[in-house]
């Protein structure tokens, strides 16, 4: 194995939004020598998109560390084993993990937060990274046990054509609710309304969200699933039914602010309608994790859940890629393709 | 009986700061008349005043209908019963109802959302509103239900000497828990710390909320019970622990804005740490009003509760009284004495 491992490091820590220019091309030696026992070395094949990654730029106190200036940027991917000195990890097994944005990684199998899981044979290598992962499991707990959707119920999703939100969107479909979904453009909300079945659709680049919510929820919204944040979270306040539970998935309005920008000046209809707001992330959910792919897989074989991939190229391409989440490019869940398993 | 029935109507509606302006003195007879089938007649003895009063004043939905321009305003009180065609609410018993700012008012024995209550023999008439009220129970129900601290737990409790504030944070320190108080002004703030005995008190007209709690919580709030909203929510939410709760009780720096002030800035908090920010009214726990009384009575008897409670006099000082609750002047719970019983 004669090759550099090529990498992106965080260069420089974002103040406002992230641009190409705050990360790094490096190219380093293969992690070549004997490993260490235990450890076992991947080669990527996909890497993995997601809005929460915005977060870990800053120098902030979140449920993760922040990723360190001049460390390879962190990633979720699904690699190729190709050294091994852990027999729970072979070579030539597909796994998934967080390998970071760059060719090769080491493995040690004891990651405590974000363990690395094998891919079983004949799973094709991107469904751990969409429907059959952390979005669509973030998607299920979310929606599930902090929203409590129950038959009838209206149940609003912003970002509702992304990764997160078109599974929310969909189990709540399941569910027996009437669902509204709020995204950008007349693509993703025809995607919504004719592959997703949902029952109405706002289309916040070209409609007012708030008098949109009127016309269509004069009884309220029972559960809001809010990937949005800022202005979309307030119009959902506004029209927040007594007893309603606003689940709080993330606010990709707000990672790229240079300076926090003022939150909902609404919140008083908390206390008069009596309302739940909850934050979370997938991970709190971990021993729920056996039901929720049960459930997936039954939906998934069935038929009943839909997904797009919007697959990128080329290394060189990685940062301008994730600034595809953040203007709205990516056409569902964003994924780049560095090699085939070989 | 040839008295007037004195009243105070809602005249106008503020746009702002509720002043002595919006409301209107009349006089008018005595609801005088044969009674009809069930209807009952009382004296107001003693009014009481809560944050909650100024948004019925508000045009706006809410969990109660606003009051109507040219009403009386409404207002829980305690009264004696003068008149009666009602068998369950005997002459000359004392009977807790939102009987409103007037001398008389008519029962009827079957108001749905607030059923007016009889007052036991031998039971203080100021305690019904007091410590043994509504605003105990909210304490109870928004710090247990929702809040569910555990000992050792840190709560904030912000309007700590106001009269639910100052319930949840003794029912915070039975239930073992480190309490931090925060209340305006060194006489307030003593109280909270000699009587109640709180850990720390943090006093919001002399300090830096943000900065206190940076020195005294380095591990985090786990619950915060607020009743003020505005920054101060803002700075509780900058120091919320993981799992933390945020009971939204009120927002009484809020309720006098002309227009909607922005919100916390730092909502993305909730996400990271998996918070969960709940509003709630008292009345949604009737259910549990039993085992509430049952615990409230017990904790009175066994002298672990002190309150205090603020009696003005007057009639015509029912408009001024109810603006003490929003330039912080009232010492506790805040009531007016109308009568004595006869």
């Amino acid at each position: 194995m004669n090759e550099v491992n090529r990498q992106w490091l965080l260069n420089s820590r974002p103040s406002g939004m992230v641009s190409e220019a705050h990360f790094k091309y490096l190219e380093t030696d293969v992690p070549e020598p004997i490993l260490a026992d235990g450890e076992y070395l991947v080669r990527n094949l996909y890497l993995s998109f997601e809005p929460a990654m915005r977060g870990w730029m800053d120098d902030e106190p979140s449920y993760l560390p922040p990723v360190e200036l001049g460390q390879v940027m962190r990633s979720t991917a699904v690699a190729q084993i190709v050294r091994s000195e852990n027999p729970d990890f072979p070579e030539g097994q597909l796994v998934q993990g967080m390998f970071g944005w760059q060719d090769y990684a080491l493995g040690s199998g004891r990651d405590d937060m974000f363990p690395a899981n094998l891919i079983p044979e004949g799973v094709p290598p991107t469904l751990p990274l969409t429907i059959m992962g952390g979005t669509s499991l973030t998607a299920y707990f979310g929606l599930l046990h902090i929203g409590k959707p129950t038959p009838g119920e209206t149940v609003l999703v912003s970002g509702a054509a992304g990764a997160t939100g078109s599974v929310a969107a969909q189990i709540a479909k399941l569910k027996g609710c009437r669902v509204i979904g709020i995204a950008g453009g007349p693509t993703k909300c025809q995607w919504l309304l004719d592959e997703l079945k949902l029952d109405h659709v706002i289309d916040y680049k070209n409609e007012e969200i708030g008098d949109r919510l009127s016309a269509l929820c004069p009884e309220g919204i029972n559960v809001f699933f809010d990937n949005v944040g800022g202005r979309t979270l307030e119009a959902g306040i506004d029209h927040i039914a007594q007893f309603g539970r606003i689940v709080l998935c993330g606010a990709i309005s707000e990672y790229n602010n240079a300076s926090p920008a003022p939150g909902p000046n609404n919140l008083m209809n908390l206390v008069k309608f009596s309302v739940r707001m909850e934050g979370f992330i997938m991970i709190n959910y971990m021993d729920k994790i056996d039901q929720a792919f049960a459930d997936l897989g039954q939906w998934l074989a069935d038929g009943k859940l839909k997904w797009k991939e919007d697959i990128q190229q080329g290394f060189d391409h990685i940062p301008a890629t994730f600034l595809r989440l953040f203007n709205g490019a990516n056409e569902g869940k964003q994924l780049l393709k560095l090699a085939d398993p070989r």
